[in-house]
């Protein structure tokens, strides 16, 4: 009983609203409690930890909780050639989905903390360090949802990809944005989390250059793909909308 | 074999004291300790993580486990027209036993810490953007609370519902109070999780308001509601007692 | 295939051993790198979270993983009329093994920081809210401990019980020491975890009175003992300690 | 279906890698953000434990998810009778990946961050309390690495394993390295998580020590080795490993 494209498209647009409130919103709340930066992205990490399990969770029956366009085009791209994966027309409104949720999910932020509902962000995050941290960012997501989909141990995907995400702040030199959609969606706000419009093109053309790394990576540890039929589902949420014949 | 109402509504008192207890308890040991406000949020945020998450472990097979009017109200009306679900009855024992346990969970708070037992709070929170926090909060709590239930994976509620509120207390500006019982029994402590008791009033309409956005997420999202017989239970506890004719 | 109580006795020693280096050692550790307070308790208690649970998983299975006389002694009483639960002689062996072991893991952690191997310690603990604090927090962990066993969810024990003590950390005044042994072989650590010598009789005293609160709300809210046959076993690790015929 | 040496060995290295790179990445994000050392170790070893649970998620079912020669020469030893168990050529191909794996990691990490890829450490560790820290951090590793596998209980090693360096991290003088693979290559990064070359080789033979430890403390409590055939597998990983006939 899969639900229709519409309904789907929906829940990436609210998942992906709900995920950017909570990366936005927490990194408000820590910048006005304190001066400590540490402290600060310490709490904005553990508040996204939490947040992204709860919505994988509660989303993932339903539309896969990809909430980003780099699992999406890589859940796309591993399962092109079968009958399972999203097809070109759930790509487009998954990614039109996220985009849009992003966005509102900033501005919902912005207005629970009496802030202007949209302002671009000033914070410039130009650098190739910063680049080559998104790379091994979204790669690392990457190969993580599919290859828990390779695995068998999608039913881990909340746990474990709120986990990753959790390292990923602390270990990217770039706090792992690893998601264009959120990435647009963060440079409308002038606060902890937000990033210059300037900055958004490089760190999104990283985020795809990691997606086929981590694509790459998934075949040389686990080996070519097996026959359409037999193959598990992508994880991370592909659950639902796999089974389903559109 | 379900408990009966005396002692499910025992349940939801006790539950529902230990809860503020942790939440207030919690508040004044982070304050006397340190100068820095995100720290003592951060502490008060995890010690409410890891006690809720146990309370709703132990006291969901026997009264499901709310300790919320809010999700009391929200399980009565999207259950109300079948078999399952608590009934009027039902409710109001469980909010009397909710309020009255809240209030006691904060003079036990108090006696712990050597504080006067019940002193009103001089915390005001009276703000437009808290109160767009507080209907936030609660419409994610009540869309999850819910949504567990229909998408089949109400085992892990006491994981999810505390994650849910690790993450609201950061990404709302209201530091996600989300339940009445709670304000209530909050505005008997004049410390770190007081509040004002001329701040209450718009707190409690705010979560009543975003309970009900709450139930329109969950339609917009999932669907109308299968047939009674066949429907899930109620996630966070409604467990043992939705399956008794009372 | 229970093992025989002198290696079921040697698990409690070994588990309350490294216990109480984990509380011991990561109060020496927290208190070497800051001056916040809060950030020392933040670390101590969420070193014993991640510790405690990895013990009881361990040892389980082995002994019980009680590594505390009061609840030892909670599950004699319980168990008492039937044929589950620890007898008298199983009692004496553990509560034994518990002592020797805390003072061996203090002794161990001021061994791994380089401070004298025993040294009584200067911190008074002395006053009527701590006294409660230590009724609530065992009066709690004791309901929680006998309860996962009455609802047949034992094998949450390890995350359960930790989180707990997480929460317990900072919702109770005393930071719940919550176990005579614990509190017996703090007193020889003259550090941040350390408790004067005085302090420990009434200490322990509030925790047996508090582990009779926990027995007596157990049958408050879950009713009486069903017939000693078809009983579950006490959480915790009762495990494989229940199951045999001594 | 177990994957062939060379896979399986490039499962360590990615593994090992990826390991690293989140130590000495997350220490050196820290100590870019705050002064407090508690607080960079706090950052430092939460962003371990989520990110050690994650790998030993994914790459688990692949070689075993060892990242550790001292464990892979433990499950060597204790296994050396049976079928079970890897052979010489399997530890000789995973610590030559593991050594690789970890050195690759620091220079991955260091040009995330902007920093010289390889750069001799600076940080002084050697003291005699430091390295009975290491004893104990390793012996309790390889204790609990192959006490899941005698309980039965595999298949929570990336839960268990991960917060038992959580622990570890505290409550060790050492802050618990527990593993010459990573030893080493921590030595090639003059940050936080490094350590001197000269520091390097005491560390390492603590290590071997601990794991001795570890497995004679595997005796003492679960008692001798079933037969071979009967045996459970090594955990934290030896899953496809072990069912193989190589």
């Amino acid at each position: 009983m899969t639900a229709p494209l519409r309904r789907r498209a929906l829940g990436e647009l609210v998942g992906t609203a709900a995920l950017v409130a909570v990366v936005v919103g927490s990194g408000i709340q820590a910048t006005e409690l304190t001066d400590d930066v540490a402290l600060q992205l310490l709490a904005n990490s553990l508040a996204t930890v939490f947040g992204l399990g709860v919505l994988i969770t509660l989303l993932g029956p339903l539309s896969g909780a990809h909430f980003n366009p780099a699992v999406t085009l890589a859940a796309w791209w591993t399962g092109r050639r079968g009958e399972d994966g999203p097809d070109l027309r759930d790509v487009a409104a998954y990614v039109a989905a996220q985009v849009a949720g992003g966005v509102s999910g900033t501005i919902l932020a912005n207005a629970m903390f009496g802030e202007p509902l949209a302002r671009l962000s000033t914070h410039d995050r130009s650098a190739g360090h910063l680049w080559l941290g998104e790379v091994v960012a979204t790669a690392g997501l990457v190969l993580l949802a599919l290859g828990l989909a390779r695995t068998g141990q999608q039913r881990l995907g909340p746990l474990v990809v709120a986990s990753y995400i959790g390292a990923a702040y602390w270990f990217t030199s770039s706090t792992s944005f690893a998601n264009p959609a959120v990435t647009i969606a963060r440079s409308f706000s002038d606060s902890f989390a937000g990033i210059a419009p300037a900055s958004v093109p490089p760190f999104v053309a990283s985020q795809f250059l990691g997606a086929a790394v981590g694509v790459f990576l998934l075949a040389a540890l686990f080996g070519r793909l097996p026959a359409p039929k037999d193959r598990a589902r992508v994880s991370t949420g592909e659950h639902e909308l796999t089974a389903t014949g559109r």
